[in-house]
């Protein structure tokens, strides 16, 4: 039985690949990339009509490993407690894609990725892109698994952001949508904080202008930034939970060692993610949140009008990079718009993590929510 | 007319030296450090019961310039619009003393200054220093002055705790204390962007473990502190009306430079630092203000029992770096140790940064305080 259990969670990554030249894709700023690699995974199965397809949208980090389990590795996927058999995501009914966004280092195509016109990885010759050019590229792969049209976009974060893209990029290809824990538009103090983590990459000399591809990596400065971004995804209050001023029993010599176990988290956080991450992807990625802003001189109501997608918008009571504020300015765009839409606020202490922690209130919602949606 | 103003309002800093070896002053680590100079501004007149001295703190970047014009420069001190003639602290009526903290680089003995052992500047010689050192030092400058008993110690943010330190160091040569925006206990949210600023410092290949001075200077590494610093001194809201999402004219080629004005409004904050602050006094203070725990374990109540000073504690509902539940655990242990205590709490837009902003309230709220603590 728990043979049989872990058999059905192995996961694979798959790859799909197009865009070769000379049919190469253009970015919204106008430049061409081609070919265009695309990590994606499947869970579940698609049914005939097609139509139980839901495509889970992962944040700043993450990548196409949402759940399951890779062979040989322990750890699942980033969003495993919400998508699987019986779970709030339900592999038994609804067909779940997850694919690394452009841009990214995991799989997809990104700045470490081999410039076919160099045969060296792109750096920053790699163009900038935008929320809006990770849908594009979402959308080729859609078609590529024969999906007209998809049951559910779901993302919490920036996979929010690409979340409302898809309803505003492709209206008539989205039954309904889940935006959690983001924002329309992003706001000067969360461009503040993404600024000051690219800062720091491109202040460690390892950086090279970006190319540092086969030598030493700004370990140091990717390390910072990611502290930076681990310490807007806590509450005050999760904080003093899980670290109060508890110090570490290991006092080193040195003036200025991590003494406090807060310390230490964030060092370990920093310290570990240059291993899995590209530094050259942060800053693309930042850089295309940054600047995201959805009805970029229209009213957001104006953007969404005409849509028939419903919205199930979550916020969390916590979340102070993603206040609850920003999400109840979709919900208001959503009615002023006339799109069914529901609000809800949830009381967490996780901050903005709570989208990837908060599983069953959040996972009720995101269920019921669902299986209505697939009634319709 | 104008003239006389100005004449009036020039004003220089002076210095004191103490701790000449062999009568070193010692840390409250247990290390021995002298001599130490302190720098120090007066404004007003010491009257002839000496029972009219204001001591003014300032928190982490400031200096002992306070208020008032340095010959030849067009800026006053940091808190000119609090202090002068007339304004809320008066100095027709008050003396008012402020002095650069011990470990600072404005002419207090600090990590940039020479070690008399050496010949050399301490670099990471200096001991690691604590809020009640910085107090100490402050009690021998007023010693100096001849002053026995102040009438107020006043401070906004780590100036705050060094006020609240005083209270309980010297509970009866403090008459009155209004600390501000501050804490009794740093929490770790504090802690934490501390340690981030201090990691971006220690990143920068210039700091060479401390060993900078006379070469290059670790200025990107402070930089990208300067910046973490800045975000947590305003407000989400403060931020929007100042930038929102507006882009500075001047679209550089490069990909990643600052293209809104959030951006460029840090990068010119964090540029600037390096030319008035040494990197070493950041990481010394900053690590001073995360030990700052004024209970350590006792309750806080049962550190201020007994103390005769009056409280004006003042919290601004913007400020989510030492935000207003801080202040009101103040408050509570005040009124639990049957101290005379007024809580505040006031309506700005500012977030942390408003006690250096906010005149107007906040000036009313001292003015009466002020006056009716030296009426008793």
């Amino acid at each position: 039985m728990v043979k049989q259990l872990k058999e059905y969670w192995l996961v694979e990554t798959k790859y799909f690949t197009f865009a070769s030249p000379p049919d190469e894709f253009e970015t919204e700023s106008g430049e061409k990339l081609g070919p265009i690699t695309v990590a994606y995974e499947t869970y579940g199965t698609l049914n005939k009509t097609r139509s139980n397809a839901i495509l889970v949208l992962h944040a700043l980090t993450g990548d196409a490993h949402a759940a399951g389990y890779h062979k040989g590795e322990k750890k699942p996927g980033w969003w495993d407690n919400m998508i699987g058999p019986g779970k709030p995501i339900d592999t038994n009914k609804y067909f779940v894609i997850c694919s690394n966004v452009l841009g990214g280092c995991k799989g997809t195509t990104g700045p470490s990725s081999v410039n076919p016109k160099t045969g060296r990885p792109y750096g920053l010759d790699f163009p900038l892109i935008t929320i809006k050019d990770m849908v594009d590229v979402q959308a080729r792969l859609i078609e590529h698994l024969g999906i007209d049209t998809l049951l559910a976009v779901i993302g919490g974060s920036s996979g929010g952001m690409q979340v409302l893209q898809w309803v505003v990029s492709y209206p008539n290809r989205v039954r309904s949508a889940i935006p959690i824990a983001t924002t329309a538009t992003h706001s000067p103090k969360q461009i503040a904080f993404n600024e000051v983590g690219r800062q720091a990459v491109m202040a460690d000399p390892n950086w090279k202008n970006g190319n540092y591809y086969g030598g030493p990596l700004p370990a140091k400065g990717l390390g910072v930034a990611r502290m930076v971004g681990h310490i807007t995804y806590m509450s005050e209050s999760s904080m003093n939970e899980k670290f109060g001023r508890r110090i570490n029993g290991d006092l080193k010599p040195f003036k200025f060692s991590p003494v406090f176990e807060v310390e230490g988290y964030l060092h370990y956080r920093g310290d570990n993610f240059i291993k899995r991450f590209d530094p050259n992807s942060y800053l693309y990625l930042t850089k295309a949140i940054d600047c995201f802003n959805l009805g970029n001189g229209k009213e957001l109501s104006e953007c969404l009008r005409g849509a028939k997608t419903r919205f199930l918008i979550i916020s969390f009571k916590s979340d102070w990079l993603y206040p609850p504020h920003h999400s109840q300015e979709i919900a208001r765009a959503c009615k002023k718009a006339g799109i069914d839409c529901i609000y809800c606020e949830l009381n967490s202490n996780y901050g903005h993590d709570a989208f990837l922690i908060e599983v069953d209130e959040q996972g009720h919602l995101i269920r019921h929510f669902l299986d209505r949606a697939a009634q319709q």
